[in-house]
């Protein structure tokens, strides 16, 4: 089994090129691939399946969680997806539209002096309301979120001072918060000026990451719409600075996209997994 | 530029072959092999280079620890680097004479049913005596600890809970401590029984780790030289468990080697480490 290994802005993925379909990404898999020390190590693993019919994409991003669990978007995995589309050929031109959970989003790269792509632009679709108003109850207190999804469903909260934001302590509890029934990620950000925001992320199904491209979506709309900061922003997450633009309808996420190493993973790894973890879809060859 | 991800017990590394000594392992790359998320992740790179002339070894085993430090010797990654050259037919046999910064450790591996090495018994040498003879003063505080050499250098707590043991906040002070000037790594156990010894460690230039392969030789020894184990005991360790023999004069250690994956680093990732990181030796081509 042939795989990638990727990042964007230290939010990182193993990549599975399955453009045959002959590959279930079961969440078995998808966790012992993405353990840290008893696998090769992610956020998440990105099964690059062909694109669902009549929706007119070049490749499908099936997407796992560390966890296992299914992810409808990931902004800074479709980049990457974006630049093995490129770098390998199987597109014409640098645009690539990626069919994932949350819709097909059209992604558009920039290449680097060698010629390989070492950025990427993705249309993230546009911002929709969240499930909260203003104010949530947690652990006995009230915190103000502003609630949208971008994909998946996101809680910004403005602090003081990121570094010392509770990401660990509160991000978690708001994830499960009965008020999310899915759960949400979890952002913190300060906007020290009106085109620099500054924020960590709580993954739902992952923990702290360095960066999410939705993450940095939802901090720049949430800033936007509180007045702090202007549609065209930096946001600086920790694994790196990405650019968001939220246009008349729309939000796009400018950023880089590395490639780290290729291989194949080891036969009698994947056996150990055992049959449940490494299934086969039907008809696929064995 | 090649690699294998491999681990024992959940000590995992980045190997480099290089038996035509083109390579030079700088700090550099070292850290950026090891970063979880912007590089492979590991907690350390081992170079396979040609052995030192007239040891009469088979491979040289050229450790950096994931801050980009040199290290004498390391339990586990000798076992993934012996499954490496039995794999792949660099040595006639089962047994492979491996050259380490701590002397040439003769590995013994066993075959699993796929005709792969699965487990490997390493040849520590023999226990050297420790600087400490029985308590030290670690921030005003006295406690107790049995200090040994074994390759590299160790000091064992004796706790009631490991689960409970203040591994990350005690282990740093420890390792630094003036009075081990090279640093020292750090191992707090339990003993159940006279067989089974339970422990986590508190890796020099690392932090915790899931298991050591030293740190497991210490913790037998250390429990045996107090006199509350045997001479052959498992060691458990969060990884997985090791069997440790201290025989009349030296120590064996016997456990797992998993190859996870194998394939190539990217170019652009390399270019991008600088030419300082990526060093080549005198000679060797570009």
């Amino acid at each position: 089994m042939r795989f990638v290994k990727a990042h964007g802005a230290g939010n990182d993925f193993v990549l599975l090129p399955d453009h045959d379909d002959r590959l279930e990404l079961t969440p078995a898999l998808a966790r012992a691939l993405c353990s840290r020390h008893l696998g090769l190590g992610a956020d998440g693993v990105i099964r690059l399946g062909p694109p669902r019919a009549g929706v007119g994409a070049d490749v499908f991003m099936d997407y796992r969680n560390a966890d296992g669990s299914l992810a409808q978007m990931c902004g800074n995995g479709v980049r990457c997806v974006a630049k093995f589309a490129v770098d390998r050929n199987l597109v014409a031109g640098d645009t690539v539209r990626v069919d994932t959970r949350g819709g097909v989003k059209p992604v558009l790269c920039t290449r680097g002096p060698d010629g390989l792509v070492d950025r990427a632009r993705v249309d993230m679709g546009p911002p929709r309301p969240g499930v909260v108003d203003d104010e949530l109850v947690v652990d006995g207190r009230t915190v103000r979120v502003t609630t949208l999804s971008i994909g998946n469903p996101h809680a910004v909260l403005v602090v003081d001072d990121v570094a010392a934001a509770p990401v660990r302590t509160l991000g978690p509890l708001i994830e499960r918060h009965p008020v999310f029934p899915e759960g949400t990620n979890v952002e913190f950000v300060a906007v020290p000026a009106r085109d620099r925001v500054v924020g960590r992320v709580w993954e739902r199904g992952v923990g702290e990451t360095l960066a999410s491209g939705t993450g940095a979506s939802a901090m720049a709309v949430a800033a936007a719409l509180l007045g702090l900061a202007r549609r065209t922003t930096a946001v600086e997450l920790p694994g790196g600075s990405l650019g968001v633009a939220w246009g008349p309808e729309t939000v796009t996420v400018t950023g880089p996209a590395v490639e780290v190493a290729s291989g194949d993973l080891d036969p009698a790894w994947l056996g150990a997994l055992g049959a449940g973890a490494v299934a086969r879809v039907s008809g696929g060859p064995a």
